[in-house]
């Protein structure tokens, strides 16, 4: 339990679309960017990492891309509707592109793995606040 | 004079497009996430703070996306294109939404009459980019 | 429940110190970012938004941070024991200086409160991480 | 010639210290961040990645400290001289701990040479910073 929450529900702001799917993107997020981070880790640490290098390079992309997802929707104060759709597109697209590539290695990854199931969880939240936002 | 453009030159990896025309795009992305956090905190700092709440929040907005562009951006190993021009366009978007509300308070705030300048600017490089990414 | 810890332990590199501890720390840098950000927001909301903009400017700097902490913390490979010590030292004194000033508006501001035990919770993990790396 | 320094003269709060200073650390630090960002890249763009492991990882420290560090001496309102403090010694120990690792690869790599000397002036203007916060 985070307190993502409690905090959206003490900002004296309307929010743009529902705090319950603002919360779970928000924390959604917050895990992809996480486990992207530590995925591009371990593939350094992988011997093999001259093969994971298209993955090491998503996984960063994908990392700074939920971080400042999660920054945006964290902000109830003057949103702007186009900037935050825009913002959430670039972070399913992200999702789509690292979750998809770590997939191609999670038979012998365990990390790329549990990687590609966030991030593909991540893209499906996403595209529930683009569908809120319209 | 930056290391942007020594450094992208050194990479051994294929970028996405002209390196001039990443450089710029990176350099300027940073240069509008210092304007936008330095914009943000002048804001604070003026007495009439409560004015400028909408323009606090969309710097705040804007200064994330251009550090992850500029991030994006810098990386040429293993690149998507779907994944960066998604990035740009929400770096764009950012842009013009900050540009646009500084240029409310431009006459009477020079913080934002300069922040204004450099997020058009920005916004601008980053259609280019958008367009040689095609 | 996040996956930090399902992908601490499948990195293959040898980590710092204890992966429990570490992931404790990553998720708490990862909350206290977000209640930061939400609370600084929230504070622009607010009508005395002039009364806090000390506390705005703290949660601003203490996201960043905290940000910035989790993601050292949660790369395994190559660490360096000086570098990892001060940024945790860094997010220490982030998480004290704005804790305290977000104490001095609990009693207004229900987001001062929950940013404030936030902030205290995350210096404690952080003083841990610091004794453990010795 | 970037707007930092534009900037720094339209915010209304004193600084903690010199603005000069201020802007040549926070251009610096912008700059740092760039180099390390592409350095990585770079790395994982070598044929011989493996031996570049170490570099990498420090890299994407460096670049996340260099930039959160920027964000904080970007602000001038409320700040808190302990935090100011703790990031920026923070920020020097990353640049020492990143330009020493990539001093040991700059006959071999361009990338490497360019980002330690980037990262030994950032170390640098950090330490001037600190001896001005005291």
């Amino acid at each position: 339990m985070t307190k993502t929450m409690a905090m959206l529900d003490t900002d004296p702001s309307t929010p743009l679309i529902d705090k319950q799917l603002l919360a779970r993107c928000i924390d959604t997020c917050l895990e992809c960017a996480q486990a992207c981070t530590t995925c591009a880790d371990a593939d350094l640490g992988e011997q093999m990492v001259a093969d994971l290098v298209k993955c090491t390079r998503l996984n960063l992309d994908c990392a700074d891309i939920c971080d400042t997802t999660a920054r945006v929707l964290s902000r109830q104060t003057g949103h702007d509707r186009n900037l935050t759709r825009a913002v959430v597109q670039a972070c399913a697209q992200a999702c789509k592109a690292c979750g998809d590539e770590c997939d191609r290695h999670a038979d012998m990854h365990e990390h790329c793995r549990v990687c590609a199931e966030v991030c593909h969880r991540c893209q499906q939240v996403c595209e529930e606040v683009l569908a809120a936002i319209g």
